[in-house]
């Protein structure tokens, strides 16, 4: 089969370590892809680009459509945009698939049933970037919500829903506060979902929502809510479930995909072959069955949980009463290659 | 010593009940309170008052200064606004304080050694409530942040951090997607910070921070965030620590206070005596406190500690292996007189 082409971004902190680890289990899984590396990130930034990323970059992304990004540093002030946001909204991936389960007893959790899917909006809410200063002593972001952006990822999470044979969509708002947006998401969800009666349908207030999410996950199953509240509640989900640093990404466009891990570029730990490569390596798993490569797909993804379940652990993982090995970041890729 | 007049709210849903079992132990403690009670809530939508709240209540309230509220329920619909935030906002209630603290090992929880207080800004935010119809498919809600209403909750969390000998405050934000709004809000916490070197400071984003303080909440002291992220962040921190029925809340301004349960009405379990009344008892045991009856407080707070300690709960709380008693709310009050 012909290689398809992806554009690589090895990101900033931890990410060019995990990105190598990846790519190094793609190889060797025979992943048909060409990998073609783009300048995104902190030197960009550091050049004088403020939107972090260069016309050269945007060239590949628009030619190749699938990326394969390791996290990002943004620098601190007030001129640099996060290009996550800018990816996620020049490129119209509204939906932010997450998805989330516990790899008990060889991940310690206090949840061994949790298998939820976050879908979370990707392009609106306070997102959208939109601040005033108003006065010297008042600032405002506007949290800004569309009929046609609630239909979109409303309509998503049912259609995921029913093609991964789930039984139930948890819609999460703040709509005892916020009547006319959240309202929006709330009113949209129910009448998109009267379309879908086969699968049950529930609505909750965010705050209680979390909470219940943080100590009874088992009780979720697909969750859709918008982008502030779904930032939020993936990383509860992925934290409680063993680490932030296992959870794979999907951000899905009508032509545009991009994969990434939930964490962050973890400037703390750098440069150590310390990081936990999973989530990307998760993500690249989500991108192959995205073009296509289900059967590397699955070889990739049955070798990292066969790693996992053999006691290799990277050392932000911990086990139930299990031996453990705490591996490095290139010797886990070792093992699951 | 002569009784204070304190104006209170029975409610809607759970409320009554509740309310009812909570006055009568501070009536069987000797506390010197006379109530007064006012009429707002469901009842008064019905009759045609959007506003929830009656011009007599009103009066009650800005003489006494002191309100014992039960959880209301705000009907649906545009036009009705919640209760809770225009007594907040008309009253000037900015520090909403909600300590969490551990009973184990006489109620479950994973984390025996947790101890936070929520401090969370209360007039603005999302919730000052300025929503707008756009366009007919894009609706709007301003997040308002102000530098005078960041200055008062920060510096209020950190003479709370100091009168109670805590000996670390975390900021939580998302300055870096809201470098404005958030930013302005860290910003603060910084400068005010400075007048305090002897309590140690951190600073985190919203989404990690939510997933740290559900699994690793022992890590946490003094919490203060912005009103909506505190809304989710309390409601996390109860709910891990057994149920958000068993946590109190003061809304301090610099005039009047209120005092609260953080659980809402619980509508589908009203009148069948199955409510616990935990929440809206320490909401009391802290306006006792507030009021300088800190010996009545006391007797209240160690008479209810007992009661849990000798197991006897309402239906929603869980133990570790121990024997229980089920209790109704009524019963539960009687054990605790
Ligand atoms: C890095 C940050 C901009 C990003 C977000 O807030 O969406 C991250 O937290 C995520 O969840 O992908
Ligand atoms: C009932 C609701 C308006 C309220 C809030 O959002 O503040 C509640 O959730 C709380 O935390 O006190």
């Amino acid at each position: 089969e012909k290689a398809v082409k992806i554009a690589v971004a090895r990101g900033d902190g931890i990410g060019p370590e995990i990105m190598d680890a990846t790519l190094k289990i793609l190889d060797a899984a025979g992943a048909g892809i060409k990998p073609e590396f783009i300048d995104v990130g902190n030197a960009v930034y550091l050049s004088g680009n403020s939107s972090g990323i260069t016309a050269d970059a945007w060239d590949v992304i628009r030619k190749n459509k699938i990326i394969l990004k390791s996290p990002i540093t943004t620098p601190q002030g007030k001129g640099y945009k996060s290009l996550n946001v800018t990816l996620r909204k020049s490129l119209g991936l509204f939906a932010n698939v997450r998805p989330v389960m516990s790899l008990s007893p060889f991940v310690q959790t206090h949840f061994p049933e949790m298998d939820v899917v976050v879908i979370r909006e990707n392009e609106e809410d306070l997102y959208a970037g939109i601040e005033h200063q108003q006065t010297e002593d008042v600032v405002q972001c506007l949290k800004l919500i569309t009929r046609p952006g609630c239909e979109r990822i409303v309509r998503y999470a049912f259609e995921y829903a029913q093609a991964y044979d789930r039984s139930k969509v948890t819609c999460m708002v703040k709509d005892n506060i916020m009547k006319l947006t959240d309202g929006l998401f709330h009113k949209v969800f129910d009448e998109i979902g009267a379309e879908y009666p086969e699968i049950k349908k529930e609505v909750q207030i965010i705050d209680i929502a979390t909470a219940r999410l943080a100590s009874r996950p088992e009780d979720y199953d697909v969750i859709v809510t918008s982008n502030l509240y779904g930032d939020i509640i993936s990383d509860v989900a992925a934290e409680i479930v063993g680490s932030v640093g296992l959870a794979g990404s999907a951000n899905i466009g009508t032509e545009v995909a991009m994969f990434e891990a939930i964490h962050g570029s973890a400037p703390d730990i750098a440069g150590l072959n310390l990081a936990n490569p999973s989530g990307l390596i998760n993500a690249a798993v989500m991108m192959l069955a995205h073009i296509g490569q289900q059967t590397v797909a699955d070889r990739v993804k049955n070798a990292w949980l066969a790693t996992i379940e053999h006691g290799y652990h990277t050392t932000d993982i911990f086990t139930q009463g299990r031996s453990t090995k705490k591996v490095s970041t290139d010797d886990f890729a070792d093992q699951v290659i």
